[in-house]
């Protein structure tokens, strides 16, 4: 079954001079400020596109991850995974990098590095993402 | 100047059982429930990857139009973009779809269209996703 999830952003005014507000449709859960400040110079308590590719891309990843160590006989007890996404006015999104560190019992580092490795290659939203590098650091927690 | 914006997924147990809390850890606005079955079927009050994407998406489109339209010297009063993810268990992320409705003073159907094609080409988030489609349906308001 195909699912198909919807988020909205109403934008006002200019991109420098405006603000946006942008919604979780599907789930319900929040509407957030966006603006050009926080994409470009940083700022808090404003979401911004990169933060919440960063998101999609973290929970994307967790679950690839979990899912791979599951099927080779080593269900993970838990997994924690930052994406860090770059953006540069006038050169665009840079690239992702995950930063994994996860309890997964019977498990080597070699070998969790592996299945990290992999995870990223095949994970959904990383197959979406090619237009960009995707780089990775993992290790057992 | 470059910008480098994170979240943070951390997922307990195994990808159909276990379940996850997403993080905006830069603008700091907010931890969501995450989990399989609002990926695989749709679920209220639960976020996944492609609802992210999707809030990823529209507010990245809104900004891009918002400074080509004002660059070509038609500010836009408003622009209402909501982006549809798709995503088959299996076959991954099948694609991008933005539905635009703006208000813009001085500007025909045609040239609107055209805009917003061109903002679907050049948003630096449509750039990432080259591993998908992206459609789009635009229309003055």
């Amino acid at each position: 079954m195909a699912v198909t999830s919807e988020a909205t952003t109403v934008w006002t005014g200019t991109l420098f001079e405006g603000s946006g507000d942008v919604a979780l449709d599907s789930s319900g859960l929040a509407t957030f400020p966006v603006n050009w400040k926080a994409r470009a110079e940083g700022e808090a308590n404003t979401t911004n596109p990169e933060e919440l590719l960063a998101a999609a891309h973290s929970a994307c990843f967790s679950m690839a991850l979990s899912l791979a160590l599951a099927e080779a006989g080593n269900p993970p007890e838990s997994i924690q995974t930052t994406a860090a996404v770059t953006f540069e006015a006038g050169r665009g999104v840079l690239g992702s990098h995950l930063l994994v560190s996860a309890r997964v019992p019977g498990v080597t580092e070699e070998e969790f590095e592996a299945f990290a490795e992999d995870a990223k290659n095949t994970c959904p939203i990383s197959q979406a993402l090619t237009g960009i590098p995707i780089t990775i650091e993992a290790e057992l927690a």
